[in-house]
């Protein structure tokens, strides 16, 4: 229906029937080690190189650290930060929020002046951080989401949660109303090892493929693979064998 | 036993053996992303283009949004809204309580001024962001559904839980008490992919099918499809294949 | 070993080995859509039609939505009313059990004046809106249910939890000390819909029969069917088949 | 190696080694409707026609359903209370912890005179009501405990847990350090029906049967049957059937 | 690598290589009726009569009731008491770590002039009677766990966890840090009958054997016996029989 | 794509492809008794007999313990600290926040004399002492991380859980944000016997093995071993046979 905003990530993008749409705020859930940090690089360096700025919010993770990322998947990010292609931004939630909110930010600024079009925020469950408060929490998400919406641009919002294994857990209360896509990444036990599975959950004003498939962290990024045929149950954190596939396992 | 809301949506109708009541409140259960909005504007839409004005109540999404999502389904809302067949709120859930009960309030005065048959609140959620206080709650679920009850008007509350999958899920405390009729939106996964199952939990006054079937959220809105043969356990999030499939699948 | 109050449910007054014991309260725990409204509409009609009149106390329901409900059973509450053989009172719980308590209430002298024999409560679960502290909670059933004890009826007290589907929750805290039988009435999936499920878990003073019964709710109220005969783990909510089926199943 | 007090429960004796050991407190854990209220009349009669006067301590059920309940088993409580072979006190945990531990209170006084060698007390679940304070409650189970045991008397403390269904519920929180035995009752489905069984968890000083047992509530009181050949996993309220007994089910 | 202390346990001894490391302290973490008591008493018996004096410090227990319990495995406890080869004390926790920290307490005192090897405390849950709070309940741990360390003893710390079956409950907070060892019992249900098990989950500064072995409580006290063979998922408390023994049941 | 810190445990380095990244933080999380200090005494003792000093910071061991401990596996910790390629620190966590921010404490003056190139904090669970405040809490993880970061040092931050058996346990909240590296240690139940599973389940900025490996603490400390070949759901802590695996059983 209308342009779509490639995510860079092999796989993904068919799954999401050709990327995000323009403009709209995407939850990336993840366990920890799920490579959500590196879905957020790989995600603005494909905008970057493709004349789509972009822009690295950080409440955690210090500079360095996403810059030796990076590297580690060929990805000279200081080279393209100091062609104001790219822009790494290390701050608080609070101080984020002030800005995103504020005409004439230091961080408004930026957007408006290397023209970002991608965000990424790392992480949503620092806003956490600010209040216990449910409805203020949310007031918070919104206001985030709704600033960069104002602006146009297209939003990773990464999210961590606790749950080491499996894909059970409940969303995060509050913030799958604000967003317009959901994208799950979870660790699965399969025959004795711990494997990643990627699923969209949830898809605003777009049809999206609904397979749960396996995605690789390789030394070019995530890449999505196969759905994982012959499994059920894969969202317990504990597949087991599907009838079919045991027929074939002990009669094949 | 009377006459019948159609929903709008292919199969769900037919579960409801005919529609909804008029007149009754019907609560929208469902997980993030599937498809309650979609089933609130298709409800709408339906009405509004068999005579029926309709206004959807929202405390979440931007007007905006609702016409994009509303667009990408081929309904052009604006249109309808200017013909005053449509009306759009955006509005606080505090807000929205106290006009309810004001006699003359903007809101009521919409109502009555268009001839509104149909009501969409979107949603039960933000009530829960007013108070913790179960009681204090609960009343306010019973003032906004007597006041529209009063109005002779039929209501689907949407509702949303944190439940990414499966569907055994709690009823949000006090509010199946308030409401006429239930009906369960969830995510189950089947063969590696995550499918989406409906279900009625509740129908006051009406018999109505009791079949878990899926559905589909196609470029026409919902489509519900055939039940969820040779399956048991849809509800737990992860089906097993029932024993007279397995049958089928090993031997046949 | 004494008389017996047929609730009117065909099928319940035979696993009850005749129907209830006089002047006991009977707690009815379901989920939401299970029918215990109807149940309790129908318990009342079937000794209102026996020249035992019946009063439906309700701190929810509108007696206008009660007439409606019984109407679409062709159960005529109102005439009944009018002919003093049935008793509808919309109240709050506090009024309630001040009423209870107080020679000469309002309420007692319509238990007196016009014979009543039977009870409905709708429902113990606004006693709980009342307060949260256990052992005041406990006092509020106790003396409910010892009031009307002392009237001799026959009492069903309507109680709500929270499962959508599935019978493997916990009793609520302190009732089912109360009350003299417990009527269970659950929601289970089976074979891709959802069915209804009965059993009886405590008959003071009484056998009972302990099988899980299907039951419907017809244009005639709720009627009891077979057992779930060839399933095990009913109340998980999500029912297997049993082996021997499985065997008739696969092989039969 | 000691005299054991029989409980007159028929099997239940068996699995007991001949019965209880005089002078120690026997927690009775059960589900509501499991037949707790019956045991503890059945243990006291047994004992009165034996030569061994009893005391039903209650904080909860009038004396008058007593009466009823034990004529229903066609035993004739008032007949013995008026020859001093039964006693049936309705208290306040506050005044029976009070009198237990005051010398010459009425209900020590009722002790010595009538030569009580039997106690039940319905329920242990009353004192939780006396205090949340976890050390405070402990104390009062072991004042509780402790005088009657000086008094030399055996006693059954009954309590009940909010679980309908299955036994894998948590002990209350230090009760079972007080007691010198524990009997366990639960509902358990089984071929679509509740049925009762009953386990002995821990019995001081003794060897103790430990099948779980299938038992019946018959016009005699609690009858104790076989153990459960051929089940698993009885314990989760849902058993399956064994693998062995599913071979014979299948093919035999 | 070191002298070894027996437990008088037949087979644990064998599963412990020999016995416990000397001067630890060694967590027996256990439901309800597994007889940790008389492990305690076992463990104390078995030193006193072989030159290694033993201090059971109690909590809970009368001594009267530890003598009777002792007799009742053929153990006469007060002659050895008088002997000087066993001391009992009957004190509160608080106590306890007073004179557990004070030099030439009557409680050090005892432990010097006895020439006490061996300790049993029971029980660690009484500890968490004095506090909630978690870093004065570990310190609390820490202080009596170290001031029996400095004395030299070897220590068994009896716990009781409020799992009646079954065995994946979680460690008590901070008591596993501050023991070398942990000894863990069990009940879990097998073909209908409630059995013990017992493993050994740490063991610092040696092997021991991994193995889940049944133990029986018998007129000698515990007896380790086989492993379940045969068994899989004995610790969810209701163990199935593993596919290699399904086999030799199914077709044997 | 750099060089390697070699942990010292034989499979452990060839699952991390030679090694841990230098100036990381590594999290080892496990359940009581699966050896965690033996893990990190060796990885201590692989560095200090290799070239690397090794500082060992603990907030509960007494150094003695950990001499007698290291001694068990034939490590003479006391030598090589006389010669100054180890150190061992017992402190508390809030000292040890304070020296490693404040330059010129005495335990950066040690770092930096001895040239410390590898850290064990013993352990992570400490610092949830200082304070409940999930923010407070983060912000001292990510300070006493950082600091070591600063020197260079990598580091192996200790955690333990209170899940006895199994892994499907949460992460600890905010600490898995802070860390590089995650390495699981659990204990599973297989053929009746406790048996130690480790994988990795995030190693940041390099590519890791993915197999759940079973292993072994020997008297040469952790030694890895071979995966779980033929097991399925080796995290819910009771795995069972995969299907090929018991076709192989059955009929092999």
């Amino acid at each position: 229906m209308s342009r779509r905003v490639a995510t860079g990530v092999r796989g993904l993008d068919t799954m999401l029937a050709g990327g995000l749409l323009p403009g709209t705020a995407v939850l990336v859930e993840g366990a920890p080690g799920t490579g959500k940090t590196t879905l957020g690089l790989q995600f603005l360096w494909e905008g970057a190189t493709h004349g789509e700025p972009g822009l690295y919010l950080t409440f955690e993770e210090f500079p360095e650290d996403l810059y030796r990322d990076a590297a580690g998947f060929g990805w000279d990010w200081r080279q393209l930060e100091s062609e104001g292609r790219l822009r790494t931004v290390f701050t608080s939630p609070e101080i984020a929020l002030a800005d995103l909110t504020t005409p004439g930010s230091p961080l408004l600024q930026d957007i408006h002046t290397l023209g970002i079009r991608r965000v990424v925020i790392d992480s949503a469950a620092h806003f956490r951080e600010i209040t216990v408060d449910p409805v203020e929490l949310r007031r918070h998400y919104r206001v985030a989401v709704n600033a960069l919406k104002r602006e146009g641009v297209t939003t990773l919002l990464l999210d961590e949660d606790n749950q080491w294994i499996g894909g059970l857990a409940q969303a995060p209360h509050g913030l799958s109303f604000v967003v317009d896509s959901v994208i799950v990444l979870r660790h699965v036990e399969i025959e004795s090892g711990i494997r990643q599975a990627l699923f969209i959950l949830k898809q605003r004003g777009s049809a999206h493929e609904r397979e749960i498939r396996q995605y690789h962290i390789t030394a070019r990024g995530l890449e999505v693979e196969a759905a994982f045929r012959g499994r059920e149950g894969i969202l317990t954190g504990s597949p087991r064998r599907s009838v079919a596939q045991r027929a074939v396992d002990a009669f094949g």
